[in-house]
C-alpha cells in the first residue's frame, strides 16, 4: 500500500530503495471505515494523513450548528489540520472519511526524524506546503469574489471525481450555498451544457 | 548588510562560510525611502524581501477606499505577496516603507537557485513557510475570536516594537477596529495598569 506514496514522493524527490524503505518504517497504516473521524473537534491533530484509498472531509460546525466542509481529500491528497499539528493546540475541525479509506499516518516526531535522515525530503515538505498555501489562498479569494454558478463551474472542472463520489449537499456546504441553490444551478447547466 | 540574513539561516541550517558566499550572489540590495511602495497592487510580486533595516506594512484597499493593513515587517522579517509571488498571478496588495528601510530582495529563479546549489536552505525555507502558516492562522483566528480590547492587549505583548515605531490609526486597521475605539482602548489601559 505504499505505491501511491512512492511515486507521489518521486516526482520531488528523488530517494534510493533504502531510503524509501526507511520512510516506511515511519508510517503507521490505518483502515478507517465510513462515517468514522479521524480527528474530532478539540482533539489535537496528531497526525498528517496521506490518503492511499478512498475519501475523507474536513469540516467544522458553527455555533448554529450548521456543517462547513473545509476541504476534501482524495486517493493521493494529503490531509490534516496542519495549525493543530504543528502547534499541538486543539482542533477546531473534525476530519471524517466519507468512504472506507486506507490512510498512511505520520507523527509529527516521525516528520521531524524523516528530514533528519533523509534530508532530501525537506524539499518534498517544502513544495507541499506552498501547494498548500497557494490552494488555502485561492479557496479564500475565490469564495469572496465568485458567484455561486462560477464556483459550481470550476469545482466541476478542477475535481469532477469528488462531484462524482459525494453527495450534494456536502458539494454546497463546501462551496458555501444552500444545497436548494446548487441544484437550480445544476438544472441550468443540464439545459444550456 | 548581509549579517543580520546571516544569523537568521544560521538558526535553522549550517551554512560553511563558502556557502553563504554563494547565497549573497542571489540577492539584490535595495535600499527603500520612505512612503515608497516595494510593491503596488495589480502587479505581479517579484521578490521575498528579507527587512535589514527599516519598517513595511501590506495593506489592502477595499471597495470603499478603506485601507486595510494585513502585516508588518520589522528587521529580521521576511515580507512579500507569498501567493503572488509563487504563482505569478497579480497581487492584490500594496507593500510600502514606513520607514526608510534596507531590503535584501530574493527572485523566485535565485530562491530555485538557491536550494539547487545549497540544498540546506530547503529545511529553512521548509520552516519559513510553516512559521508563516501558524502565524496566517493564528491572525484569522484571533481576529474572529477575540475582543477589540483582547486583540489590542496581545498585540501590545507580541509586538512592543511596532507599537512605538507605527502610527496609532495603522495599528487599528492592522487589529479591524476604528482609531476611535483604540483611543478608548488605550485610555483604559493607562488607568488601570
Amino acid at each position: 500500500m505504499y505505491d501511491r506514496l512512492q511515486s507521489h514522493i518521486a516526482r520531488l524527490a528523488d530517494l534510493t530503495d533504502e531510503e524509501f524503505a526507511f520512510l516506511k518504517t515511519l508510517f503507521i497504516p490505518k483502515k478507517l471505515r465510513r462515517k468514522h473521524d479521524l480527528l474530532q473537534e478539540g482533539d489535537v491533530c496528531k497526525y498528517i494523513a496521506f490518503v492511499d484509498k478512498g475519501l475523507l472531509r474536513t469540516y467544522t460546525v458553527d455555533s448554529k450548528g450548521t456543517e462547513h466542509i473545509i476541504q476534501f481529500a482524495l486517493e493521493g491528497w494529503w490531509t490534516s489540520d496542519l495549525y493543530s499539528y504543528l502547534t499541538s493546540e486543539p482542533s477546531g475541525y473534525t476530519i471524517e472519511a466519507l468512504e472506507d479509506s486506507e490512510l498512511l499516518l505520520l507523527e509529527l516526531k516521525n516528520m521531524e526524524r524523516m528530514v533528519e535522515v533523509v534530508p532530501k525530503m525537506e524539499r518534498y515538505l517544502r513544495i507541499l506546503l506552498q501547494n498548500n498555501y497557494i490552494a488555502t489562498h485561492r479557496r479564500i479569494v475565490l469564495s469572496l469574489s465568485q458567484s455561486a454558478e462560477e464556483k459550481y463551474t470550476e469545482f466541476l472542472q478542477r475535481y469532477p471525481e469528488i462531484v462524482q463520489r459525494v453527495p450534494q449537499h456536502m458539494i454546497a456546504s463546501y462551496l458555501g450555498i444552500t444545497p436548494a441553490f446548487l441544484s437550480r444551478i445544476r438544472a441550468r447547466k443540464h439545459t444550456t451544457d
